[in-house]
């Protein structure tokens, strides 16, 4: 039996998330469709992590376990001829046994891309989040090295949410803009519902001054929803990359 | 009675090109559509060029001539308040009583993107040329110099077509490479129907070898649309800029 490795790379503006669902139209089910049509068989296929409804990735890793003997390279040709446009496989590598694309992930980054202009750009629909008031990205990068660290982040979670385990490891968090575009660049050994959204969101917050600088420690520590920010819209977030052990 | 001069971007992926047409949705329709809700009337609306389904434009001109009063910075928010998200208004300017998007055109600079690698982007979907053989952009710019200057470019038209005058001056043709997007940019007095995506698809013909490089003005001499290359996709293609008497 072979574990396989296969990252791909996915506009989700068409999907509800990786995550399999009834009457929707997940990158899962489409995944599994092509990699049914190629090897002939239908192995559970593991995501490295759920993503929601509009959420992209750049790198998106899946592990699964089967009897194929198919090359890799072929496995990467085949794929990319079954699975739509707004689907491409990158890569494709055999993994040891144990290797499982979610439990085995030592960190995820995601960036956050938002169009910062006056009038929006017809390129960027569905791309990344437009936002047209002026934002100080020196200031925010500043602000968000509060999240740098281990934190409780029970307040940047979404309630429907209900996982035990509410602390995690920010490890970096940057803001830096590229002309009319700011990303918000964030990698942590894992991340609560919504929590990069939220996150965002509430740097926006201190954008708009509607939370002070230099307080977004005390609203972590507070673990209270109500004082972080909103929710920043799915289209501009992409899973970047994710990193495993070296085998 | 003001003449105005209106710049837009759209997308084209969901546009049966510029012009009005029965059963298909056009950005010259939508785009009259949201001027009709703002100003109260439905002028006739001059665009500087025809532009097929799926072509799509970073800078694209409109005159109309109003009888209203809004000033120029609310007809540019009004209209970006009721138009879709693929289309956004960038400026608006109040123009001479004789100009006219059309006829009033100096030049106008196209930019086909070919997304040169082996496995597709999801993101470029749409938006870019898939073509996967390397291109050797070194080779094809110093080939499309055989374009510049004034030329019967009859063979480099589709057979739809039937404009009396077939020549045309081109000013200035580039290939260049960032990473892996190769964009022509090619401007001119005026362009053929499908002109720019038939010299692109010759160019391809000279990277792959079925045209000989050094023979490209002997086939622009021909006028024989057979010995061109094929038509490339009109996905790739964007009106990038349109150059007007200063006034």
């Amino acid at each position: 039996m072979r574990n396989l490795l296969v990252t791909i790379a996915y506009d989700g503006s068409a999907y509800h998330g990786w995550q399999v669902q009834k009457n929707a139209v997940t990158v899962q089910e489409v995944f599994q469709n092509a990699l049914e049509r190629l090897i002939g068989e239908r192995p559970d296929v593991k995501g490295c992590s759920r993503t929601d409804s509009g959420v992209h990735a750049r790198a998106y890793c899946i592990s699964f376990k089967t009897e194929s003997s198919i090359p890799c390279r072929n496995i990467v040709s085949g794929l990319n001829t079954y699975l739509p446009r707004d689907i491409a496989v990158l890569s494709c590598s055999e993994a040891g046994d144990d290797f499982h694309a979610r439990y085995s992930v030592l960190s995820k980054q995601y960036v956050y891309i938002v169009h910062n202009s006056r009038i929006r750009d017809p390129f960027l629909k569905d791309r990344a989040f437009h936002y047209p008031v002026r934002i100080d990205e020196e200031l925010l990068n500043k602000e968000a090295q509060a999240f740098v660290g281990t934190h409780d982040f029970s307040g940047f979670c979404s309630a429907r949410s209900d996982v035990e385990d509410t602390v995690r490891t920010v490890y970096s968090f940057s803001v830096a803009r590229r002309g009319s575009e700011v990303a918000f660049t964030v990698e942590a050994d894992g991340f609560l519902y919504n929590m990069v959204r939220i996150m965002v969101g509430t740097l926006l917050f201190v954008n708009e001054g509607k939370i002070a600088p230099g307080t977004l420690a005390g609203v972590i520590a507070s673990k209270d929803r109500a004082r972080a920010g909103k929710t920043a819209p799915a289209c501009g977030l992409y899973l970047n990359a994710v990193k495993y052990p070296q085998e």
